[in-house]
């Protein structure tokens, strides 16, 4: 048997009995045959205490210094983590990003990995040892100082170690079972999804669903690397994002029963409550205004989502724009806009952050034409307004009124008929980062 | 001017208050024109939780991992210091161990230092930054894995940094305004010593002075590697340690009032409670059977502090021998002796951890005979039995009852004239690593 990638997130291990209880599914994944590395965060909220400390020092910290010490939070986590495997008989030693080998660019806080050399990992598994590897960190090209990957960064470390390591498959444990149809939270008779493509955990990941990080997938993608999503809590089979044409080997294995046949076109409904609306009403409809518009707020490095532009009044010749854009990036697009005014000479700006997206994602949409219509009648049905409309291969989304999200996602969920007949998931606790 | 190394511990740096505290005193020493490199120690109880949440998975934690968990403490607080610093216009960089050149070997939590390459830390000077070192910390040069140096380790990366960059002085601030002639606790009226040698410190360490390790004043000694000891929460003059020679230079500057002939004989009186004395009783007179009995404690790794053989009563042949060893290892030796009952055939052991031990500390004892009587008479005088006795070129050492300490420091501390007219002594909170 082959190398096994883990990765636990920080509710996996927030304490001392959570430790322990990780500590033996290691070692029972060991004792199976499999060599075992292990990706682990920062214990519970120790970031978060840290950052909290950091601001206590300075209202701006230094990037450099701020991942040496956020950096402190895995370390802790990873020490512990080996002791407790070794208390149980299994030797296991740890690592920093840096000694692993995750070497990243210079961007303090959001580095990316440009090479992953793990002579020491393949050593310490080659001598029988589990490897413990800290997650999202690394250490830069050039200055040889230590860097964070951001936001979701464990599950690119996990990852990128995998493919690097050539491993069967990378285990992303988490606090539900899975990626389901839905939300559980919303929608209760959600289902477990047993197989996804890459592509359209992508596009749940980017419209919404929290549980994989858009960089890990896309990282996976690249080098197709099976990711298995699971929960720590239990010992159930997750779901194993996969490359598209795995998808039909994985699920015709075993019973025999072809359940290919039965695989829905949709994978799910995603939702998102982060991004905010704005239009800019009464542009002149002259080529290149709308250029200018999103040349600026690109050179604001802020990040668009959907783009809709009306078609203009032929009487007055003007035109509205409206977009979407991650809320927390709200106050600087208006600021940025607002220094426009002149130049452009737009009437007003509007800002929204009432707003949600809803969006339904499964393969071959576009070869099925009755696909939108379904989504928008189920969503019109539950007395929703749709203010906006997006689409792609394998996705589309619309933008309605935040307070009507959970209507929306459950009247969608239901007219794909994705509803399970038991109440599948559970959720055990907080996220990890 | 040249490079001036301080060392903050654990105590200076316990909270974000009293980082940014530090953090003023580092860039008014950089604004005075020095290049500043600092050493610091885990921020206040830091190091003590971390061995709890170790404890608590795992009874016997492994030294590799006791050490890459330990060090996450430095971490965090040189992070902190170094965006503290940054946030009041200085810029600065941190560094762990391994990044600053602290190379060791590989003893696991009690490392030794065998070489310092701060090519970094050289170069971040030279651009102007304030580097902050962790201290405690090194990577070992076999394995690259992370070692910590044991108690007082802080203290030893100052002296050692401070030596390989050919720093002017090394800057030790700690709790109290330096090091005085008797624990202030104990003796109000103690002096603050303002100049003392390496020799002299060493014994005040050796004999219960808490203020500095003996490694940090071994290492400084064969660098000849001046050392102030000061206060981190006044601006005061504090001890300076430095060789022999150089302490007349030391005192006769500034004032010309040729302070080295008011320059007393002795420096101080020492105290330690953490010993214990073990008498065996009733052990025959023969050539080899004290030997025996030293040979096996060796063996043991039992380190013994005074050792008393009293003159074998003819009748009987027989002879007692004590010895005061740390309470510590006085389990392990009572052990390791009673297996050797029979082959050595003493009569009894006795173990008696109610004991203190007292002594006085300075140069040219040897060559003034009346030292030793006098304080031998002061210490009779205030009613305190001697128990056992040792002594060195530049120290006398007396065993006493435990509860008579402070009776005999005062004692001996009145009749050597060391009383202060005032009190000058603050002590300002706990003790860092």
């Amino acid at each position: 048997m082959g190398i096994v990638v883990q990765k636990y997130g920080g509710s996996s291990v927030s304490d001392a009995a959570s430790i322990k209880r990780v500590a033996q599914r290691i070692v029972a994944t060991k004792k199976a045959g499999h060599d075992v590395v292990v990706v682990v965060s920062a214990m519970g909220d120790t970031t978060d205490e840290l950052l909290d400390l950091a601001h206590e020092v300075s209202p701006l910290p230094p990037g450099r210094e701020l991942d040496m010490l956020l950096t402190a939070g895995e370390r802790i986590s990873m020490a512990l983590l080996a002791m407790a495997i070794g208390n149980l008989g299994q030797q296991a030693q740890s690592f920093t990003g840096s000694q692993a080998g995750v070497i990243t660019d210079s961007s303090h806080g959001r580095a990316k990995i440009i090479d992953v050399t793990p002579g020491r990992i393949s050593k310490a598994i080659e001598e029988g040892a589990v490897a413990i590897v800290a997650g999202f960190q690394g250490v830069s090209h050039e200055s040889k100082d230590i860097t964070t990957l951001g936001r979701g960064g464990s599950d690119t470390t996990a990852v990128a170690l995998a493919a690097a390591l050539e491993a069967e498959v990378c285990e992303i444990y988490t606090d539900v079972d899975g990626i389901f149809t839905a939300d559980p939270r919303i929608v209760p008779t959600a289902r477990r999804i047993p197989v996804i493509s890459y592509e359209e955990t992508l596009e749940m990941a980017a419209n919404g669903a929290k549980i994989l990080h858009l960089r890990c997938v896309e990282y996976a993608r690249r080098n197709n690397m099976p990711i298995h999503v699971r929960s720590s809590f239990s010992s159930k089979e997750g779901t194993w994002v996969v490359s598209a044409d795995r998808i039909n080997d994985l699920l015709n294995q075993g019973d025999g029963e072809s359940p290919v046949m039965e695989q829905a076109i949709i994978s799910g409904v995603a939702h998102d409550r982060s991004e905010a609306k704005i239009t800019v009403v009464g542009v002149p409809d002259k080529v290149g205004e709308a250029a200018r518009i999103f040349e600026t707020l690109a050179d604001a490095q802020i990040n668009l989502d959907m783009i809709v532009q009306n078609v203009s009044a032929a009487a007055t010749g003007l035109t509205d724009i409206s977009f979407t854009l991650p809320r927390a990036e709200g106050q600087t697009a208006m600021t940025t806009l607002a220094r426009l005014k002149d130049e452009v000479g737009y009437t007003q700006l509007q800002y929204d952050d009432g707003v949600g997206k809803v969006s339904l994602v499964g393969a071959g949409m576009r070869t099925n034409p009755g696909i939108s219509a379904k989504f928008f009648k189920a969503i019109a049905d539950a007395g929703v307004n749709i203010e906006m409309i997006s689409t792609s291969e394998i996705r589309i989304s619309v933008v309605v009124n935040e307070q009507q999200i959970d209507d929306a996602v459950t009247a969608a969920h239901h007219a794909f008929d994705l509803d399970s007949d038991e109440v599948e998931a559970v959720i055990y606790g907080g996220t990890g980062r």
